[in-house]
């Protein structure tokens, strides 16, 4: 095994990830797993010396540029990690010499990244170097990071040269314009440009301290500088087993921060000001307060977040693994902000905002930060201009959300992507016109938002405009079938996008005729009991009543492919026609299956990426018996290769619903190596967000068996698997938090405040009452 | 030593450059002098597998584009020297395991870049590999590379996974768009792409090939595709001690090409048509007849160039070193380029065009191929309108050419350089408003040219219109002192940039006054002679010929800052009174005097980075006496740190005029060292072309004493130096070629073709007579 996940003992048990052999191949996979943010920036674990297989990467929520002919994506920032470090003439290179012992590690629970080496330089010098970052959670501007150096068996010079690069790019890309930089009497450096085409203004100011024997030692910096770098250069004489420490401040601000959210325009002037004030300040503070600080929210958190469970070792730190990500990603302090498919880890998907956003990360949100996810929800509000002008380009009414969205709502997906092995050109990329589904998933976590929530105000301001733009849409995309009087919906890709163009996708078919239903349903209701929100909503848009009743009718006609007698669901129109090919060798290799099928071919066999079916029990599982969700389980799980690494944690929750534990836990143990796991190919280009947070609901939703029923109840159905002996997480349900405890036979529910009104939990099937001041026990 | 010049023997004694320890540190310095190049593409000599310290680099001549808000550069095209190799599951990565041997050299007298290594991996498994690779002489569209490898103790699979990679920049700037890859049924991967700014479509295609013991082996290639880079993949099992070899030829085309010169617009298929039928042609000739026939080309072509010498053979070496890269960086397929500071093997300024072009490559041009050199001032002609745009931004007539110089002929100087270590901001760079010199450079090399080639073709249709444009600059240029009755040039910079915003510096004063006099000449006697022509140039310029009365006047009255009495020129008003310091620790030392004082605080000093009056003495040598040049060096040389590369060359020169032979050798020995020295932190961002012409002219008109007099003679006053027996070469002059040899004692000149008229030439003071069929024999 090449990641060690029993590192951390003690208070640390299940709370460390590392490695404890240099990999120079792989270092993406740690590179990404590693990653440290606090959803401001996020910090790919890059090491300080640089190696050539690396992929440096620093991000900053919402700082996304465009390239002249390529899609807006989200511009990778200077590095400012890089230190190359000599050792009496040598340069420090762990591919170089020999590596006596190393271990490097992320610790989740304090939010620190640390590396520990005992290198033999190819002359024999000896080294005992450490080195510890953190990206502050107490301030989100600030990052910093500590590398100490012991001689072990040589006295000599230490040269450490470190500033900041604008070198970087995107795969090649360059976003930022040459920008100024600085360098003040404080020893502090900046570095501050402009991104070509958005033209947001970035600044990253630096200070470097050095100290010998805990006491500190006089700068003596030579600046240099070469195209797009400034760097400072210092060298110190330091004797055999003398403790060298040298220590990096960085703040980092950019014009659309929301620190100057009150400003028409930011200058570069104004942040180069806030960078450096900052920096000062903490400075004064110093690293280690600093990192106490940083470290004392982390553990606040966990104390509100935190699931343990009696079970495997490995499960227990792979649902923290999660929880620690996706929070890291989440912009918690910017209304205007999203997370992406990658958060702020990786290039990968560019930085775009994806449903993976609504269906799979939000619900941990909604559960434990209910305030964070309505921000994020605003996200959707915010742009829901960018989803009328898609909506008008495609000659439809109301809201058309794009499939990828970034900063301003429009549709950003790419049209082309990798090279076809058989045809010998560029393979065009469809989603952006085919996955209309995205609009309903918003509305569909919209609903969820409320349910969970019952804020009415979120509805009021903003969900009701969004339901009845985006239901609009839908009323003028509906194609009318009039031999068979219903409506259609034509020439769409459903969530498994191994098939495309296809004809009455039953997984968009059924939401739309739900979104439609629901929002006619919460239109009456806003009617009849607010009807000042609703004259203010509906005047601005211009809704008239009489769209309802165009909605009822269309609902009603939507055709859903769904055998009655039987209970199969058509995937789409001809999907069971479609050649059957022998999966098995494809099975467990993700992707293998384009080895030898060029896309083309694909979408030409019964194989999933992942199922919409599966989905859609899920999404709606109220909605279908249990004899519908085995009869369709037992047809489309077979032809489901889980290539996307959304599929397993919802077959993991479905296996559950329908009471396969086994398979329910096999899934989910494959969910949580998507990332976590052993494949050191996989990752490179950034987190799977939505199997984080996939991971989150296989346990809440899942093992947990926590839903909304149709009658928008809390249900409590756990399935705990054969190997968990209990399992403890918190909810945030309307208002009031509470402590769920749930072992084999038993489920203990416990409010964490003084809860006013009673709640009404469903219990395998039966209703119970938690009453203020209570517990509720329920042995089965 | 880690630079190794002895490697060539026999037939390639004094032709091989090599290196025989891996030296990952440095491999910039490798890089830029192991360069191979054609005039059409140069490429760097990165290796084929990639290291963190590296800079791959391929351009081509005349591909500028401009990156928002920075200047007009020389775009770093996408790589196609990348080859990852894994021998038997091992990355192929020089940094891990063992290297039991290396030797890479770079072979001048076939142009060809060859390596050697047995490298024991890891887990030792021993291997045998040769790279091989050429930019060919013969078909400038075409490079190929060719690896052999052998596994010495093992038997497994080779995997080889090359491609083009567009993931390259300009230290971080990307100049092109993303672009198409292709894959073709031939096996033919292509790349295209165009520039952001100048819309420049760009093609790379390539296709490889593999043998197994000399027997082509069965094209089995995985095609994949990344953004901005497109490869194939192949795995091929051999055996212990067989022979496996993969062949990688390249084609490369660009729509601004001379192909496609009859064309308004090229589209990128057209391009894409002619690098893939021309690599069609390419396969079917075969990787080794098109290496033999690009060697042939090279041997013919130091048939006509080479410079022998009976000395130390490091002399000899670096002379040919010379020619070989002024020779690869000379565009001589198309007349709208010229050659830039660095040729084509690296960053370093640009891509930009200064008077190094003119006043020192030029010379070695013009007395080997006068055709080419032509075109290159041609290239001035054709931006003619560039300069005339600069001097009237400036408030000037006529034609102000640009300090530096790209693709318009208008100025492109950076105005900001880096940051100064005192003030910690940028410094300022005035060089593209100050350094108005350039212009009379311009003239003199045009000068130059005329009178060693008597071609009046290139005067009536290019060259008048020049002069008289420039001259017209000049004239409005200067300023009236009314109390000294006198003409002065204000706030400029000369050759020797360490001191800027100088009044009355007496190189420029002294070059305009020559300038406008050889204009004058020149224009009465093109009115006398050739009215026709005399009226077609000035109605287009509407030039009247009150112009040449105003500036006889002028010319009359410019300040030159000379003592009369003693000979001292001035290098400009006030130089005498700046600051003296002690130079000592900063002579040997490029650049040192930087680390010590700031800008600012050099330009008040009595320092020189070069001197401007020594190469006054050099360019108009015929004006000034024995005394006053022995005067002046005394005074200028020991000021004179040399921190530019252009000044060790025209030192040796001066010295020689003064006859110092000793101190001329020293310096020429300086001069020769600049790129093929031992200094391996030097030349990283490409090679100091105007120190390789100053080499050649540093032998020719130093050591080899060649020179125009006044009188517009050949004359040839040689001073050998000690170490060397005898010098050999040969020039061209008025259209025909001579060969020279010279030894301590004896000169001989020899027609190389059967001459129409005597040659008049002037050795040691006396004329000699050269007369048809005849050979010239003057002892001395």
């Amino acid at each position: 095994m090449v990641i060690k996940y029993d590192i951390g003992k003690n208070k640390y048990r299940n709370w460390i990830v590392g490695e404890t052999d240099f990999k120079p191949e792989y270092p993406g996979k740690f590179e990404t797993i590693f990653t440290l943010g606090n959803g401001y920036m996020g910090v790919r674990a890059a090491t300080e010396e640089t190696y050539r297989e690396e992929t440096r990467g620093c991000y900053i929520a919402g700082l996304f540029d465009k390239f002249p002919g390529e899609v807006t994506e989200l511009a990778n920032i200077p590095d400012w990690l890089n230190i190359e470090i000599k050792l009496d003439g040598e340069k420090f290179d762990l591919k170089t010499g020999k590596i006596l012992s190393y271990q490097r590690q992320i610790n989740i629970k304090d939010g620190q990244l640390i590396r520990n080496i005992e290198w033999e330089s190819p002359t024999s010098r000896k080294t005992r170097l450490t080195f510890e970052r953190f990206v502050s959670l107490d301030n989100i501007h600030f990052a910093a990071l500590k590398v100490k150096i012991i001689p072990l068996n040589y006295s000599g010079a230490i040269e450490i040269c470190s500033g900041i690069n604008g070198q970087t790019t995107n795969s090649g890309v360059q976003h930022f314009k040459e920008g100024r930089l600085r360098f003040s009497s404080e020893g502090i450096i900046s570095m501050t440009s402009r991104t070509q085409e958005s033209n947001i203004g970035l600044v990253i100011a630096a200070k470097h301290r050095f100290y010998l024997n805990g006491k500190i030692l006089e700068e003596k910096e030579g600046i240099g500088s070469q195209r797009r770098k400034i760097f400072l250069s210092s060298r110190y004489k330091i004797k055999q087993n003398e403790e060298f420490i040298f220590k990096k401040m960085v703040t980092v601000y950019t014009t659309r921060d929301p620190d100057f959210k009150e400003k028409e325009k930011v200058s570069d002037k104004e942040i180069e000001k806030a960078a450096v004030d900052n920096l000062k300040k903490l400075i004064e503070t110093g690293y280690n307060n600093l990192f106490e600080a940083h470290k004392e929210r982390w553990n606040q958190l966990w104390e509100q977040i935190d699931i343990t469970l009696d079970g495997p070792d490995f499960d227990q730190l792979a649902i923290r693994f999660s929880q620690f990500h996706i929070y890291q990603m989440t912009p918690v302090h910017d209304g205007r902000l999203s997370i992406a498919a990658k958060g702020l880890s990786g290039e990968g998907y560019k930085g775009h905002i994806f449903w993976d956003m609504e269906i799979f990360i939000l619900p941990f949100l909604i559960y434990t930060f209910p305030e964070i996810a309505k921000r994020l929800l605003f996200y959707r509000y915010h742009f829901l201009d960018g989803a009328r002008e898609k909506a008008k380009e495609n000659g439809f009414e109301g809201a058309m959300y794009p499939w990828e969205c970034a900063d301003t709502g429009c549709e950003v997906t790419p049209k082309w992507g990798g090279v076809d092995f058989k045809t010998g050109k560029p393979q065009r990329i469809w989603t952006g016109e085919l996955e209309q589904h995205i609009t309903c998933d918003i509305v569909y976590s919209i609903w969820h938002y409320f349910q969970a929530t019952c804020d009415y105000d979120f509805m009021y301001n903003y969900g009701l405009e969004i339901i009845l733009e985006t239901s609009r849409f839908w009323a003028s995309r509906l194609e009318y079938n009039p031999e068979k009087d219903q409506y259609e919906i034509n020439d769409v890709t459903g969530p498994d996008e191994y098939s495309e163009h296809i004809n009455n996708n039953t997984f968009t078919n059924y939401m739309v005729k739900w979104q439609l239903n629901k929002t006619i349903q919460f239109s009456e209701w806003v009617k009849m009991n607010q009807l000042e929100v609703w004259k203010k909503v509906t005047s601005k848009i211009k809704f008239t009543f009489n769209e309802l009743s165009d909605w009822k009718e269309k609902a009603d006609k939507i055709y859903i492919g769904m055998d009655k007698a039987s209970g199969f669901i058509h995937q789409y129109e001809g999907f069971t026609d479609k050649k059957e090919v022998d999966l098995l060798k494809y099975k467990g290799k993700v992707g293998a299956i384009a080895q030898d099928y060029n896309w083309e071919e694909i979408t030409q066999m019964q194989v999933l990426k992942q199922s919409d079916i599966i989905m859609l029990l899920y999404l709606l599982g109220d909605d279908f018996s249990q004899e519908t969700k085995r009869l369709n389980w037992g047809y489309y799980e077979p032809k489901t290769l889980h290539d996307s690494s959304l599929s397993p944690s919802i077959h993991a929750i479905v296996a559950l619903d329908i009471e396969d534990v086994e398979k329910g836990y096999e899934y989910f143990e494959r969910s949580i190596r998507i990332d976590l796991g052993e494949n050191l190919k996989s990752s490179w280009d950034g987190l799977h967000a939505a199997s984080l947070g996939g991971n989150w609901q296989a346990v809440v939703y899942g093992f947990g068996g926590v839903r909304i029923t149709n009658k928008g109840r809390l249900r409590i159905n756990p399935h705990l698997p054969e190997k968990w002996k209990n399992l403890k997480f918190k909810i945030n349900w309307r208002g009031e938090k509470y402590s769920i405890e749930i072992t084999k036979n038993k489920i203990t529910l416990k409010p964490l405040s003084s809860i006013s009104r009673s709640l009404l939990v469903e219990i395998y099937g039966k209703d119970y009452f938690l009453h203020p001041n209570e517990i509720l026990k329920v042995t089965y």
